[in-house]
């Protein structure tokens, strides 16, 4: 093994204890997915390159492979490391149409790769949390309802967060209302991106783009003025109504987006909220009607960690269309800068509950049985790793966070059992076969530290 | 999406109700490891290449990764795939040694990918699950004897699987045994390579070998005659002592193989079972005492399946050396051939274990609400996606194995609720508050099925 070790940039790696946090979150979210129904699959890391480089915007940060006995001959594998789990999951349906069940509820929390510049919430590599819900063409918009619900469910059980708001739109919304007011093909598409940049750009400099593209200063002020709005039911529908345009595009998306909004009610609690958001429009181009983004609470610079929508045509053999809804969480761009930041730590670096001490070498096997013992029922555990004395063997577990120390002790032949809580101090006789901790004890917790701003 | 697909050869995937058997076994594994206080870490899934190609023999399987947007520069990102979790772990060891308590225990449950020609139960992206231990400077050889006992303990909770021998040796077993026979460095080396043909070539074959390297063909037989002694406990020392042959680094190995063949004996049952096996070698370099392989009941031609060893110099800064011990399952090899022959499969397709039925659209929010009811409790459910024929509805969770299906009777202005068991057909009476199906029925279960031979 080498002697120089140097980290690489965008590829974050966490310590045990910041492992325990990331692994608390995708068990939340996987428990909360299956009691949805959603069944979990996981796809190859790689695809195609032809298939990736469909999606022209994204396509300059993908990873090719190479394999290294082909480097001389400068010849591609013809394969790229996967940027999203949406495009592997049209291509798994297409290629397993014949055996899957639809409507096909899946999902999917796996690493992808982008080579894109590291930032803070940016990475090369890291995990995302996707649901899909899948038909065979025809898809009814109540699964646009459900998906957004699982999300929601699934992100207030995650209590050690703090918060998300999800953000929802329809794509119909803004194609009707651009329609309605007179704007063709081209123009649609061009006041749909300018609705997009008034997140990062101010609405002057938006509409001065519109003006250049041949819209008079009016009617692109009035393509912005939908953006405006935000609200947290259905309301909504009557202020875009208020702004005067018709269009029967128009009318379908403010159905489809209160009944989001709506079916999302009674998920709205103190740590997520649901808002119709008429700004959000979501760059890529495949999204058709609904769609989401997130930000979480505090953390809104981060941008939308959470994202997703309706996609009618992306997984399509040519004669079958599976039109399809999903979200997206971005794990890792919600809990690495936290983790790194120090804000959450688990409290314990091991999944030991109980530090099993041990007399002597002679004795080890002792030891052993008591651990077996208490592994039976449920209780992780370790053994002493060396017979030092015993308070060094109780640093040894105070420095990990394991709050227990199983003793034994030999008087004149009787031997008696011991376990010491090593946080109190106390410490009483124990039956190693039927002792157990109290349940919040058995497995690490995760500590939310409070940091000064 | 494109409306050509065509599977790749090498990467493995499997459809929802095969890799609810895999979550399982992976889900065995770590529930087993951290019963053992074993901490879960994830490494990146690249390393530096030049840290990969130390690894000579391996070197030629590696997947380099490159930048799209370099490839015309031909510049390659100077990154690759991991092929095995061992690599990786040494250097984040070595990486975050001050963050780090030690003994250092981990498991790991992660993908590789190797860029080998795909073959049965041979695959170009895998899963593996490693268990390791992990000292500074020293390590105790009761952590090989742990390791060997932690992953006996795993594999025999995955009921569902055909069972496995586990083989151990001591590379110093053979070393002192070649070295108390009078070779050399380069005739030892070489003896141990030919030992480890030994399971492909017949003896014959192999003694040739070492003939052709210079050694006497009566020597050359004493060499591999170690290689023949394979016992279940450890009467294998009294054997290798009938071969007459003394060296201090031969009794060091046979007392550090009886611990593990001894310490191993309490966790032999029905599906687990642990030999001395002297053949054994490990093809790879870096291992310096104890070596592991394992055996697949009935699936010997995959070769090893579960594989490891001691250590002692892969994870070095220079100045301060890790040794380690560890062993890792190869969750693929064995799951992989298994699903494709349809031996094992999961009794259902999705994890819902109700259906809620919904007797019209208008009505959905009320089955919803019932299914919020049942989630509440920790029932997985789903909500049918449409509001057809009750007959229908039930094909609809035949077809995924779901089996319950959950009524709503509206009988003038009463509702009643009704479950009904869709195998047994029995329909009774239920409170959507209440009512929980047995804790068989709450997951998915694997179904072993015998196949025609």
């Amino acid at each position: 093994m080498s002697t120089k070790i140097t980290p690489l940039s965008g590829f974050p790696e966490l310590l045990p204890e910041q492992r325990v946090v990331e692994q608390d979150v995708v068990d939340l979210l996987r428990s909360t997915f299956e009691l949805h129904g959603f069944a979990g699959i996981e796809t190859r890391a790689v695809e195609p390159l032809e298939q990736l480089l469909t999606k022209g915007e994204t396509s300059k940060e993908v990873y090719v492979l190479r394999r290294l006995q082909e480097q001389e001959s400068g010849k591609d594998a013809g394969l790229g490391l996967h940027f999203d789990l949406t495009v592997p999951f049209a291509r798994y349906v297409v290629e397993n149409a014949g055996k899957l069940d639809f409507p096909f509820r899946r999902f999917q929390i796996q690493k992808v790769w982008r080579g894109e510049r590291p930032q803070d919430g940016r990475y090369r590599e890291f995990t995302q949390a996707d649901i899909d819900v899948v038909g065979r063409d025809v898809l009814p918009v109540h699964h646009d309802v459900e998906v957004a619900r699982v999300m929601l469910d699934a992100l207030r059980r995650i209590e050690f967060l703090p918060g998300f708001r999800l953000q929802v739109n329809n794509r119909k919304v803004l194609e009707g209302y651009f329609r309605g007011l007179g704007l063709d093909d081209a123009t649609t598409t061009l006041a749909m991106t300018a609705v997009d940049r008034l997140d990062k750009q101010p609405v002057e400099a938006v509409a001065a783009m519109l003006v250049e593209a041949g819209l008079d200063t009016e009617l692109a002020h009035r393509c912005l003025a939908i953006a405006e709005i935000c609200t947290p039911d259905s309301s909504f529908v009557e202020r875009v109504r208020a702004l005067g345009v018709e269009h029967p595009l128009l009318d379908e998306g403010l159905v489809e987006l209160a009944a989001v909004v709506d079916g999302c009610a009674s998920l709205v609690g103190p740590t997520v909220d649901v808002v119709a958001d008429l700004k959000i429009a979501r760059g890529l181009d495949y999204y058709t009607g609904t769609v989401f983004e997130t930000r979480m609470r505090g953390h809104e610079a981060l941008g939308s960690i959470c994202s997703g929508g309706r996609y009618d045509a992306l997984a399509t053999d040519g004669r079958t269309t599976y039109p399809g809804v999903g979200i997206s969480l971005g794990v890792s761009r919600v809990l690495v800068p936290l983790l790194n930041r120090g804000d959450l730590v688990a409290d314990r670096k091991v999944p030991s509950a109980v530090l099993v001490a041990v007399t002597d070498e002679e004795s080890r096997g002792r030891s052993d049985l008591v651990a077996a013992s208490l592994r039976a029922r449920g209780v992780p555990c370790e053994v002493a790793a060396t017979a030092a004395k015993f308070g060094k063997q109780i640093r040894y577990a105070e420095r990990r966070g394991i709050p227990y120390v199983w003793f034994e002790h030999d008087d004149e032949g009787t031997t008696t059992h011991q376990v010491k809580d090593i946080r109190s101090g106390e410490q009483h006789d124990a039956d190693p076969d039927t002792w157990t901790p109290p349940a919040a004890d058995l497995r690490p917790q995760v500590l939310i530290k409070e940091q000064p701003q």
